[in-house]
């Protein structure tokens, strides 16, 4: 039997269409310490993007055509957020915070013809424009002059402003297909080079739904959200297109959004719920207990903290400052947003429609009991059934769920814990220790900033911990082990603790345990 | 460039994944007056659909079989809400206080081989039997022997808890296109023979979640829903499919919910959300006045009332109990939600996916400005694009969107506020007279239970305005003016007033002014 329902694709256009047109004189700002903050309104959004997409002819833009963005948060990044996709072109949010090495490699592995790019993120461009000869127009926002020094034969470059001025807007953008190609995303690439994932207009509006539903994120109008977390990365979490959709007051905190300048842009804007790393709100903890009065976080009800197990250390200092933390599960692989928690103690229920699993090594469906832990696996119409031209691919997929990488636990409930990476759990003497549980141990300690607890290789034991630790005062190992003792078995102990001045990190702001095994390993060897 | 997002479709079986996997442990109830309330947890709803499915071979039920049901809000009915549709079977929600000739209709039309009915709904069955020869199964919910009489040749007749018990659970249910039809449900059929429209599994997944998002409907896991609207009608706006979706606890009034017998259940089921048309919560309201310290309204916070303009009085009467009320817009052809208000002044906004527009009689775009009339037109993957092997198809739809035959007004806030129906609407002496404002203002009269206003022919005017009244005190004709002075235009009052004893309804509960028309004009030809 045939259903009469209407054939209508799921199109990002549709969610432009509610913004422009239900909530058209609803405003977000686009912030920037040095130039000042700018409102927007949604009407700007929509009739902005159509003016944009109206100058697509001029840059060689058509139907799946690669269109790179270099960009920090702001009102143009979110302009382009739109118009590229609703066009049928593809946006690839590129992340500027990689290694030039990486940012080449994706650029030219998803074959990106034309870049919107921040004036001030030129030189990253430039030093690697020669290996990317796809390259054809470079749109840059901000001050075109900065570029002139090296304009090219091959390469045509416009200003974004002078390409609005003379552009004639789209009326009615087309419609295709919801299985398109929206949008390229690249993992982080802690274990190798970067892995592309393709978002469709289909994933993405099923993903801004589901982060609407309430009793999950719930994205919605009635709030007004700082967006910490970079655009260039996993599309900021899905928030510039749920809160688009919703009405949402969007805050996009600008170019070199800093610890000082995101305090800045709370104690200015008054957003009520800041969306970001836990290594940043670490850092906004520390920079406003060195000045406190400058500051005034009243607005804040409310910390969405993802992209690792959250420290319960950071948690209480915001809670004693009356903001609730919130948090939840989620890959590049997942568009992110899967599961979500309105409290910091667990990852929270899986989204509707996203459906989730634990198994054992032998692929086994483990019990939802609380305590039976094994590989989180996953599957829903916006994560990823493979990557962009890789051979990684094979091994990431269990029958039509993908594999996370994630040792877990489920509550009868519904609820997900994350106990760590698969990678990251440390097997000693035929027991499994818990990287996360010793660093988030090491943090409740007063002197402890930051932590990082790898396993390495020991002849008696298989695997023994290690830990990186950043301390803000004098403690010796004696006193970090007393202190691990209280809750901790003492196996559980890192047999050594390297003092460093920082932890490194990855460019999207997690602890790069990669990294880290390397290095104690040159250490070792010298 | 093709996406990498794995091809999930969306599939009614999702819905239940969630419900029975993360919120396997929340109870509904499912009432019922002689018998006494039953609670029931999503694990039961779960279990008991794999259970009816595993029955399905004895039934004959295949892919695309059509299975209808004649059931009030019970648990077997939403059993029957997720297993047919989720083994590829075609649930068609019959309507069992539309006349036997347009129930024989509905089901001829639909082509429907099996029948699950509530015992007490028996005879309106048996009198249409003999004129559908498809019918070859009847599972009777209840008790099986008032069926005995009737046993024929051609259908066999079954226990729905006898054929539970024999049943080998569904373990896995099947994936499908998402395209598959899902559901039917029929018009109202105020204008004619009923029409039907066919809904899909995408059409209803994507439904549950529009409104679950939050700011609009936001069904959601933290409220108590007692489900005053038919099960039969429009899937009962959709809360049976969302509602389990989100882990909401769903209270279900069972057989013959008179206002007395909701009254009844609110008091003791505690429900915070009442859903239902108006027409019932102001009989709800007589009856508590008759009665007042009989129930406690204590639990309730919200009234969703549709179907209809809401009539101010009822709104004041409810508010004055500290209760809000909200309500939306919709029609059976669009699933049936579009638009949702949080309060009663107007029909509030489009829901996500969901676009709307008025047009003038040349189907001319009309500007958003609040006062300037014109026909509501609709589009949205949840609507309808034709109707059920039906002729008059042809006229509902203008270039891809749905005629919807409301007259409204779009406020510059993306707010809808529904006028009257295109054909309700009076035309006198060259100006447009509305009936709903009319009703309305009648309905301020603390005497005036019930009105209904139609157009009359007349040769000087074109059309006047006559109203029939329920009246609970005597007042005279002459007070009934001097009250419709006080806000309306002289020549909007009616020329006549008739009494009765209850206006006409349809099988929905909205006022049945077809039939009106038809009792007048039979009234003046005498």
């Amino acid at each position: 039997m045939l259903t009469t329902m209407m054939d209508r694709p799921l199109l990002i256009s549709s969610l432009l269409w509610r913004a422009e047109n239900v909530f058209a004189d609803r405003v977000g700002v686009s912030c920037d310490a040095t130039r000042g903050d700018r409102e927007f309104t949604y009407r700007d959004l929509g009739a902005t993007a159509r003016r944009f997409a109206g100058s697509f002819e001029n840059l060689g833009i058509g139907f799946g055509t690669r269109v790179a963005t270099l960009a920090w948060n702001t009102f143009e990044h979110l302009v382009a957020y739109y118009a590229v996709p609703a066009c049928g072109a593809v946006l690839h949010t590129v992340n500027h915070r990689m290694s030039p090495e990486h940012i080449a490699y994706t650029m030219d592995k998803a074959e990106d013809e034309v870049v919107l790019i921040d004036a001030d993120l030129l030189s990253v461009l430039f030093e690697i424009l020669p290996r990317l000869p796809r390259i054809r127009h470079v749109v840059v926002i901000g001050d075109l002059e900065q570029a002139e020094c090296s304009v090219s034969a091959e390469v045509t470059w416009w200003s974004f402003d002078g390409l609005l001025l003379d552009a004639v807007p789209i009326e009615e953008f087309p419609e295709f297909d919801e299985t398109t190609a929206s949008s390229i995303c690249f993992t982080s690439g802690t274990t190798g080079l970067p892995k592309g994932v393709v978002y469709s207009h289909r994933s993405t509006v099923l993903h801004a739904m589901a982060i609407s539903a309430s009793g999950g994120v719930a994205i919605d109008g009635r709030h007004s959200y700082l967006l910490a977390t970079q655009m260039s990365h996993v599309h900021s979490w899905g928030v510039p297109y749920a809160g688009v959709l919703q009405g949402a007051r969007l805050v996009l905190p600008g170019p070199h959004p800093s610890p000082a300048e995101l305090l800045r842009i709370i104690t200015d804007q008054t957003p009520d719920v800041f969306v970001g790393a836990p290594a940043v709100a670490a850092l906004m903890r520390a920079q406003f207990d060195a000045d406190p009065e400058r500051y005034d976080l009243g607005s804040v009800q409310t910390m969405w903290l993802g992209g690792q197990v959250l420290p319960p250390v950071l948690v209480r200092w915001w809670a004693e400052r009356g903001v609730a933390t919130v948090n939840g599960w989620g890959m590049t692989e997942t568009s992110p947003m899967g599961t979500f928690s309105n409290s910091a103690d667990c990852q929270g229920r899986p989204l509707p429609l996203f459906q989730v699993r634990v198994v054992d090594e032998e692929g086994r469906k483990l019990p939802w009991n609380g305590f039976t832990t094994g590989e989180l696996e996953v599957r829903s119409p916006w994560v990823t059934g493979t990557y962009l031209d890789d051979d990684r691919a094979a091994e990431a997929f269990d029958a039509g769920w993908l594999r996370s990488g994630d040792v877990a636990v489920i509550h009868p409930d519904g609820r997900l814990e994350i106990r760590d990476r698969v990678k990251d759990l440390i097997k000693s003497g035929g027991e499994w220790i818990s990287s996360v549980e010793v660093e988030n141990q090491l943090l409740l300690h007063p002197a402890v900033v930051e932590a990082a607890v790898i396993a390495v290789p020991h002849e008696t034991w298989q695997e023994r911990p290690v830990a990186w630790v950043r301390t803000t005062a004098e403690v010796s190992d004696d006193q970090l082990r007393a202190h691990l003792a209280v809750t901790l078995p003492k196996f559980w102990h890192p047999d050594t603790f390297v003092r460093v001045d920082e932890v490194p990190k990855t460019s999207v702001g997690k602890l790069d345990k990669v990294r880290i095994r390397r290095m104690w390993a040159q250490k070792s060897a010298v």
